[in-house]
Formats: C-alpha cells, sequence, structure tokens
C-alpha cells in the first residue's frame, strides 16, 4: 500500500480521487501496488465537501509533510506559494513530489531537480504542461537521441478556444471571450491566459528540456491575443492561413529563440487544424523528423490523468532510474530583434495619392521585401492596406514601423502577427 | 562505457550506429555514460561496408551473445527467425533487449516479457510500432492511469502514402504504387504493407498494452487497399469523407474488437489529414480523453530515433524499475460479423426497372437502413449505385449482400467500406 498526500483539494485533487478510485482495480494491476491517499491538505476546514472520510482532511501541512507513512506529496495547490515552499520541505523529508504547478516548475525547476537529486528522491511534473497530453516523459525518455530543432505548440486551451470561435463562428474577440467565460473554458479573470503567460510558463519548461539549457518564463518574447481582430482573421484566411497563439522555442547554434505571439499558420500545417480547447505540440529532432503531440491541454480528468501517472512512475522508481535536471548547457537567450521572420500587417491610412509609397520606401530601407500588398478603401477618405512581407528580422520591421507611424498619412498600424513559413 | 552488442547492420542498424556517433555528446551528457557498439553482427562478411571499425563485425552470434562485457542486445534484423531465438538467447544470458521487431514481439511478445522478468532484464520494443513516434513508453507510462477505451492508427507509411496520392493527385492504385516504389516507401515486394498483414501486427501490439490482455496478429479481423478504386476515392470526397487504412481496438466490456480495414473518415476526423507516409495514433481514455501521436512511422533515423532512446532507457533502468508483461486479462476477441458501422457500398447493376427495390428489400430484411442512395447510369445499360447505410451489424450486411449477389441484375458488388461515424 503506497501512502500518498495530497496538497490541495480544487478541481484537480478531487479529479486525482476520483480517478484513483474509479480506476482502482486497473491501477493496482498495472502497479502491482494500492494507492491509497491518506491525508489531503485544504484550506479551510469549515468548507464543507462531500468526501467519505473526514479524518483525511486537514489544514495543517506539518500532518502531511511529517507522517513518515507517506512516501509521496502530490502538489495541487497551484501558484508560487506556499506551494514552492511545500515541495521543498517535502523533498527535505524525503518523499517524491508530484506536481502540476508551472509556475513553480517554470521558475524553480532547476533548483528543486537538483535538491530531489541530492536527497535522492524524484520529482514530477507532466501535468505542469498539456494536461494530459503525455509530452514531458516523451521529450526527456522517447527523444532522448535527438539534438531538438525546433518545437512548436498551442499550449494554452483558453486563447485556442477564443481563436477557433472568431475563425469558425465569425464572433469578435469580446463575443468569442465570453463564449469561453459561459463554457468554462476561461476565467473570470483570464489575463494570464490571453496575455500569452500561462504559454509561456509552459514553453519555459519545454524549451529547458528540449535545448538541455535552463530558460525561465522572464526571458521568453511573449505578445497575447488581445490584439488579434475579427478583421485579421478573415485577411488570413482569404490568404490561406490560420491565427494561432502559438509558442516557439528554435535552437540556433549556441543561442536559443523563445517566442509566444500570436502566428498565421498555413492551412495545411498540422497545428492550424487544433481546434477549441485543445493543445499540440510539435517537436523537431535531428533524427526522428517532426512527432506531433496533441489532446486536451486541461481539464479535471485529463490533468489527473497526468498526475496518476506521475504517482504510478514514482512508485515504480522508489529504487533508481531518475532523469534529473539536464539543464547543463547555458545557452544564450537570442535578442527578439533577431529573430527571422515573415510578417503580416495591416494599416489604416488617410486615402491620398502616394502613402503607399511612403511606406513601401520606407520598407524598402530596412531591407523589407514585400510578398502581398492589397489595398481597401474603407470610408471617408481611409483606407486599410495589408502587407505581407518576406523574412525579415524583427528589428528592421521595428524600425520602418517607427518611422511610418511617424507619416501624417498613417492613422494606425493596426496589426503586426507574425507569419510561419513551413507547412 | 555502456558495450552494446548490434544484431543486423541493415538500413537501421547503420542508422544507429549514425546516432550514436553524430548525437554522441548530447547522448552523453543526458545518459551520464557512453555508448559504445563493440561488435556487430552480419550475415556475409564478404559485403564491403563503409565501417571504420572491421574488427567489430563478426557473422558468428556466439561471439556477441556470449561476450560478458556487453549488457545491451540490439536486434534489428527483423523477421521471424533467427532474430526470435537470438533475442530468447540474450535475455538467457542476462543481457537487456532492444528490438524493432513487430513480427516477433506481436506474435511472441507475452513470452519473451515473461522471461526477461524471469531473468531480471529489460525487453523493449518501442520501435516496433510507429518508427520514431513515441507511442509505446506513453501508453504504458504516461497513459497508466487509464482504462483505453478505443485506439486507432493510421500504422502503415506505404499505404497511407498510396492513399494519399490516389486521393489529392486523382491517381489509379496502380499509378500511386508505382510512385510509391519510385520514392522508396512501397518495397519491391509491397504485399504485407498492401494487405494489411504490417498493420495487424502493430496493431496487436498496441492492443496488448491497450487492453491488457494478449492479443496476436491472426486474432485481427484484417482487409488490405487492393479492392479500394480511386472511383470509391472520389464518391468519399463528394460525400465528405477521406479513406484510410485505419488499424481499431475497441473494448465492448469483456470482449475487444481488433481489425486494420479501409476507412471512411470525416474529413474533419484527426486521422483523416495525416498524409504521405505519416502515421498516428489516437488513443481514448476513461480519463484523458482523446490523445494523439503523429510523426514518421518508417525510416532510418526516425526508427534509430526510437531505438537509441530505449537503449538510453535500458541502461538507466539496468537495476530496477521495469514494466513487464501487463497483459493480466483475458478478453475475448469479439467475432467480427458483431462489429458494428455504417458502411459505404457500390455496386454495379444491370439498367433495369425495379433493381433497386430489389436490393433495398434486401436490405431491409437484415435490419439495414439506408442513410444515403444514388444511382449513376453509366454505359450499356449499366449503372453504378452507392449507397451508405446506418450502423448495422456486419454479419447482417454480409448476409444482405450473399442474397443481393445472386439477383441476375447485380453484376458486381464493387466495394464495401466501413464509415466511421465520429469525427
Amino acid at each position: 500500500m503506497i501512502q500518498i498526500g495530497l496538497l490541495g483539494f480544487g478541481t484537480v485533487g478531487s479529479g486525482v480521487v476520483e480517478l484513483i478510485q474509479k480506476n482502482q482495480s486497473t491501477i493496482a494491476k498495472r502497479l502491482g501496488e494500492n494507492l491509497e491517499i491518506k491525508k489531503i491538505l485544504v484550506r479551510n476546514l469549515n468548507k464543507k465537501r462531500l468526501f467519505s472520510s473526514e479524518e483525511k482532511i486537514t489544514d495543517d501541512p506539518a500532518k502531511i509533510l511529517g507522517d513518515n507513512e507517506i512516501s509521496i506529496i502530490v502538489e495541487l495547490i497551484g501558484g508560487d506559494e506556499p506551494a514552492l515552499t511545500y515541495i521543498r520541505e517535502a523533498l527535505l523529508a524525503g518523499k517524491h513530489v508530484v506536481t502540476a504547478n508551472k509556475e513553480v516548475i517554470s521558475k524553480h525547476g532547476k533548483e528543486l531537480l537538483d535538491l530531489a537529486q541530492k536527497q535522492g528522491v524524484n520529482l514530477f511534473f507532466e501535468a505542469s504542461v498539456g494536461g494530459g497530453i503525455p509530452i514531458i516523459r516523451p521529450m526527456k525518455q522517447c527523444l532522448a537521441a535527438n539534438e531538438v530543432i525546433k518545437i512548436m505548440g498551442i499550449l494554452n486551451g483558453t486563447t485556442n478556444y477564443i481563436l477557433t470561435q472568431m475563425t469558425e463562428k465569425n464572433k469578435s474577440f469580446e463575443e468569442a471571450l465570453w463564449e469561453a467565460q459561459k463554457e468554462g473554458y476561461a476565467e473570470s479573470d483570464p489575463a494570464a491566459d490571453i496575455n500569452g503567460s500561462d504559454a509561456a510558463r509552459k514553453l519555459a519548461i519545454l524549451s529547458s528540456i528540449a535545448f538541455n539549457s535552463r530558460i525561465t518564463p522572464d526571458q521568453v518574447y511573449t505578445e497575447g491575443i488581445d490584439s488579434v481582430n475579427l478583421i485579421d482573421i478573415n485577411y488570413a484566411k482569404e490568404l490561406g492561413y490560420r491565427i494561432k497563439l502559438v509558442a516557439i522555442g528554435k535552437r540556433h547554434g549556441n543561442e536559443v529563440e523563445v517566442s509566444v505571439t500570436p502566428i498565421l499558420l498555413k492551412e495545411k500545417h498540422p497545428l492550424a487544424s487544433v481546434s477549441d480547447a485543445f493543445n499540440a505540440i510539435l517537436v523537431e529532432g535531428n533524427a526522428v523528423g517532426r512527432v506531433m503531440f496533441y489532446g486536451q491541454g486541461a481539464g479535471k480528468m485529463p490533468t489527473a490523468s497526468a498526475v496518476v501517472a506521475d504517482i504510478m512512475d514514482a512508485v515504480r522508481t522508489r529504487s533508481g532510474n531518475r532523469i534529473y535536471c539536464t539543464c547543463y548547457d547555458e545557452l544564450n537567450i537570442m535578442n527578439p530583434g533577431h529573430s527571422i521572420s515573415r510578417f503580416y500587417l495591416r494599416l489604416r491610412v488617410t486615402d491620398k495619392p502616394g502613402v503607399l509609397s511612403k511606406i513601401s520606401g520606407a520598407m524598402g530601407e530596412n531591407q523589407i521585401s514585400l510578398s502581398q500588398v492589397f489595398q481597401k478603401n474603407t470610408m471617408d477618405h481611409t483606407a486599410e492596406i495589408v502587407m505581407v512581407t518576406y523574412e525579415v528580422p524583427f528589428e528592421n520591421l521595428q524600425n520602418a514601423l517607427e518611422e511610418i507611424k511617424a507619416y501624417r498619412q498613417v492613422e494606425e498600424i493596426s496589426s503586426v502577427i507574425r507569419v510561419e513559413e513551413e507547412s
């Protein structure tokens, strides 16, 4: 009988209890052991719960972290503190730890893995990225013989659901967000999803593993989807693209480029057909080529699936076979200005002769060639200009846009979105 | 330094040597050990090779299986014998084994895993299904907390390439096969791919793991793509479907349904967009929901990627943490006649009054309802009838077709293809 201490009894916590109960027989047969949740840490004892064994619940972490019968701690509180402290204490107490905490792992992963190694215990975090989709273990083990060239992921279900509503149902951003909140795909305060920081944390974790170099969320160049307009979604469609919020990690020699931004993907790109709240991670290795992992990136039972699988692995690896921090390299983070990409631009200008010529001139001066240009006269002597550039360093584009912004006839630079070349 | 004995030096064997060389530094840093291929078994010493260390090559298996310095045997000969005997001898000699051999694993996997367990060594076979795509380890470990409801896979690159050529380039089966052979996606004798038996072996392996019950290739109901005509590909498109050769494993209580057949998939089905020689496996678990694994199902370097990752895992698990045979259940294989599905049918009839009525009558007598029917008069008083049924047991359809075949006006039952309901 393996005794487990559960920290946190929210959505995922109750999902884990449910799953261990529901699939008890299957889990026991596969593992050769029974899993028992001995104690559960909650914040507030008074909150009524539909839980059969009231004696398992405590609001005192010491009762769990100090219990010698408990060999595995499962941290599902989320956020920085007190989760970080509890995980440290669990490792110091010689207990294995399973967590879903992307904030703690993305910022403190290296320190905690080193501590686990020193203590001779294991730390698992499959559920911290991509919910139930197997991605951490495949990258650490199945793709271990590869040098990773690039990873691309749709890592946030909320924003993918919103963009899908905009693309398939022609909803505005605000309408799509409201729909997402109604359906439970977005929180009442969806900022961390919308502004890309949730995806940035997950990319930091994946990139650290992929490139064997410690990358933290603050190093990820991040743009959210707040400036993606339905107009851009439709222009993109006309041009044969879909707009997704894509996390990219790419190796350039001793540098690594990490970003989370909206991207125009060709219709045929494997990520372009990933809809609604689904996530997907595309990994390109120098032996395996392209592989993709796809599934539900969040949700009570998918996340519980990853947590309980990690618990089973913690049981199996009690006496050895551990993979600790593999961040032995120290790659530089590439300056986002040096990132080379194609770009989609949408500008609003006063419809006067010569404005297109001036804009193209500024582009040319910054070594930006244009692949497509079209202009639509909207109304009241205003025109909308849409351009797609060839590949150019981001800083060249930024320089050009600085100049262009200053022109009297340019009313607004409405949209600047990267375009992915490969399909 | 970990000493490895390589059995077989064909495409994958040389890929493994190349990969260990090329990514040597990365592998050593991640593993904490150096991998060395000490000896290589070939059939014919005289064959000239571009190989630096001639002294590694031998045609005597005893020199490898009896070498005490070698701790890991990598079997890449393929086929039943002598590979099966070599694997047994390696396990009996207390060596870990890594193999890509789907024939041996699908037919003898349980026996070999039990032998490995008895000998206290490990047996890995990630490369036996889906080339470089992580699937075996994710199923055994990452999805270990799930009860698997269904698995669906495109497991054969040759047939997927052919069907893609037919679908996207409007080629006939023969033209597409010729193209596949020219491009290296099909062997000169492609029978095992075309007739579905390659996919059946892979499905047997995946299903045994998914449903914890030993399933062998001979138990898989198998149809190949030899009877898929360009006409059917185009009718399917008109109806909003794509035709793929799909391996399906599905649990029904204490029974499991296993089949490899051409299937009409809705355009939006995740497997419908898997093209060319790519493979994909869709797994539905009762906690995680749907997850999909996609990538190159074959090829020198992708397969080598999976083999070397297994070698690394063999090194890590030298002292414990092994997953042996998990076939503890004994599920019955469902009688293929009881398999319930929708069906697409194409018939050639003499264009006489009443033929459609007779055919529909036979359908009705066998409780088969029709969802769509259309008729095209071709020439010379011949007509082509296409029908799509609602869900019906396969044996009901077989009975109806027996009757229909006997009608004087029915010249040929040209096509019978299952239609997948979900998207």
